[in-house]
């Protein structure tokens, strides 16, 4: 843990920095996975599965028996926790349907805005010692709720050739078509361009690893779109006296196991706090199973004392963290003055977890300072909104000489022909100006 | 003008085709020109102003002088009309103003989703033969209206060393700061990484040249947000025996204008119409004052006949144009089987030419298909929206177990504590369980 006091100028530029990464040779790597893919599709699946993760499969979609099993293979008390969990993520989701927008701008011209699907997605469900079927949730229900007509998932197969039932079941709740036994880059590869067996996807999302991270970048540059560019996990505690260091320790640590790589900074006014969260750091991870991933983790941690709270809140507008918790008094108000970040937690019984999991917001969400411009994923990632417009004759004849007058200022003379003759035959037609 | 008709699949497949560019040339100047303008500054601005615009400035802002003299120096009737578009695009923008969105998805969860404009925009306006202030208002009016806190233009100098002033002026009359002389690769940079003079973006929007277009794609990659990936112009005509041929001639040449490169499609039911349409192009550009570029591009034009609307309807969903006409009977009706498209203009009295000025939409939209999955500049364009949770005792009672036991079965077991320590904390502080 490295602790901060009296931070100036130079120390908050070093302290909101991010390591950059140099990717020249893993982008070489990726690049020519994904040309591979490109061209010999599933033949270059096969390959990766069986060279990057060690299983040759006879079929890589995941069977009609194998979904049907997976409900049986999970107890009912997590089925129903996953389901209360989708329930949550769905209300909150549906609840961002925008309506219709019509606007009357002007008499006659009528303006509106409409949002249409995405109709193709591809979700990434990354592998690894976990099944992260709560990935699974917060992409797959945003878009059945925005009406996708295809939502897929590829996912790396375990050594036995199977996906977790926990991820098959949380698909199957979500409308999720089709899971599709891919990792990787080649994963990322398959969805942007297609192959015999994996449809082609407008949009790829979902985390996972490095590779998967370039390839996402590689097929955006191609003109797939994606969902973000996800780096390392962040979470930031804005802390007072009334912060119970024992909750801090153990949100600090939350994030800390997600892995080595892991940002967890605490902004606090209380020196008290600082003290003590840092002996209850040392109590609770003795016990945690990932005791090793954790102790690495926590010579990382940033520990900063700040002279009010007011000097917090401009250095997490700086920082723009991936998760702010705010574990202050009048923590709701203080939240007010907030003005980047990705997801906030607000007051003491607002643990980071609840968003990962189940209360609702999507816990895919801005890393590496982009909250400063990007938004977490939410409904807005699944659609496209459209704009109409519709003139009456008479809405033309009022717009009409705005719109000639500045096209041939901007010597767009065709732009303005296309107004001008309308008007000069609807007067023919009509024998006069309206 | 290519003619087709019985199109087939292979000839859907070729024509919904945009031409794939092979940039790696064209990247490698403009990362060097990035390179340097992050090393030098505003050394490297200077000097290229001067290498690629002939233009050596004492200051590359716009004072305070030249934009109170550009007022004076446009007719009444200009400006008039430049504020009646602002007017429009800013209602339209206005509408699209999310409320707070505050969900209790289980009793004591509370969830909510609030807008916080983008703090720095960086708006970059072409140059070349005219000003495009209708740029300028369609960036910055929304921008303004997000609430975004430094708007700045970089814009290419004349030879004479001044901004045209209907740049100026609707740059003055929409909110932004300040105008910078810079223009190309270099203006990107700038507002990429800041200099001296220029302050730093966090989101870049506008067209331009390839040059423009590539710097912004690599910024992007940098982790600078820009608004589109640009592309060449595109306008596809649905229109049946009810259009009126002059009309859609005049469109497709209104597109044609922009450029060589644009995209200009006609799909129709009617082969009197397709005829006709031909002749009136060919008497309509004589008149032309851009005679030469539009001869050009109206060699491109592709005039498809269909066998109903359906037909036509299904190819422009897979075509996904930037801008669309539906120019058929019961226009509006058609227009809700549109699936991809940028803009929707409906009906015989809606040109394009009226959402690229002044109807209220705006005219920053996807190009080169890719209207599949992306939107058109509007209001989200300049916000993030960043959710919040709140949990009482109660709530964190409720969704506790749920919570743990996900986390549990995702192997994440300090989330788990982080909400189980708060659980019995709370149990000890009260003596009971809630």
């Amino acid at each position: 843990m490295e602790v901060y006091r009296n931070i100036k100028a130079d120390d908050i530029n070093q302290l909101i920095l991010r390591p950059g990464k140099n990717n020249t040779e893993l982008e070489q790597i990726v690049q020519a996975i994904l040309n591979e893919v490109k061209q010999e599709k599933d033949l270059a699946i096969h390959k990766y599965n069986y060279e990057l993760d060690g299983v040759l499969l006879d079929t890589l979609e995941v069977t009609t028996d194998e979904k049907r099993q997976s409900s049986h293979q999970l107890s009912e008390e997590l089925k129903s926790a996953i389901n209360k969990a989708k329930e949550n993520i769905q209300k909150f989701h549906e609840a961002q349907r925008d309506p219709i927008l019509e606007i009357e701008t002007m008499p006659g011209v009528h303006c509106w805005r409409k949002s249409l699907p995405i109709q193709k997605v591809g979700l990434y469900v990354p592998g690894g010692t976990a099944p992260l079927f709560s990935t699974v949730l917060m992409l797959a229900v945003p878009a059945m709720v925005a009406g996708c007509s295809e939502i897929v998932i590829c996912t790396p197969p375990q050594k036995d050739k199977t996906i977790h039932p926990a991820i098959i079941y949380a698909a199957e709740l979500s409308g999720v078509q089709r899971i599709f036994k891919i990792g990787g880059a080649q994963a990322i590869a398959a969805m942007a361009y297609g192959t015999e067996t994996v449809p082609q996807a407008f949009k790829i999302f979902g985390p996972g690893n490095q590779y998967v991270a370039v390839a996402k970048q590689l097929v955006n540059k191609d003109g797939v779109a994606i969902d973000l560019f996800a780096g390392p996990s962040e979470a930031l505690i804005l802390a007072d006296h009334t912060a119970n260091p024992v909750y801090v320790a153990s949100d600090l640590l939350a994030q800390a196991e997600h892995g080595k790589d892991s940002h967890c900074l605490l902004v606090t006014t209380s020196k008290d706090l600082l003290l003590q969260v840092q002996i209850h750091i040392e109590n609770i991870i003795e016990t945690n199973p990932r005791f090793e991933i954790l102790q690495a983790s926590v010579k990382n941690f940033r520990l900063i004392l700040v002279k009010d709270i007011g000097e917090g809140i401009a250095f997490s507008n700086l920082y723009a963290p991936e998760h702010l918790i705010i574990a202050t008094e009048n923590a709701r108000d203080i939240s007010k003055n907030i003005e980047n970040a990705g997801s906030v937690f607000i007051g003491h019984h607002t643990p980071v977890s609840v968003g990962d999991y189940a209360s609702g917001t999507n816990h895919t969400l801005p890393t590496n300072g982009s909250a400063i411009a990007y938004s977490g994923v939410s409904l807005d990632s699944f659609i496209k909104k459209v704009t109409f417009q519709e003139l009456t004759i008479e809405g033309l004849h009022n717009i009409g000489p705005i719109v000639k007058l500045m096209a041939e200022t901007e010597g767009l003379h065709a732009h303005s022909d296309a107004v001008s003759l309308r008007l000069k035959w609807n007067e023919r037609q009509h024998g006069k100006t309206l």
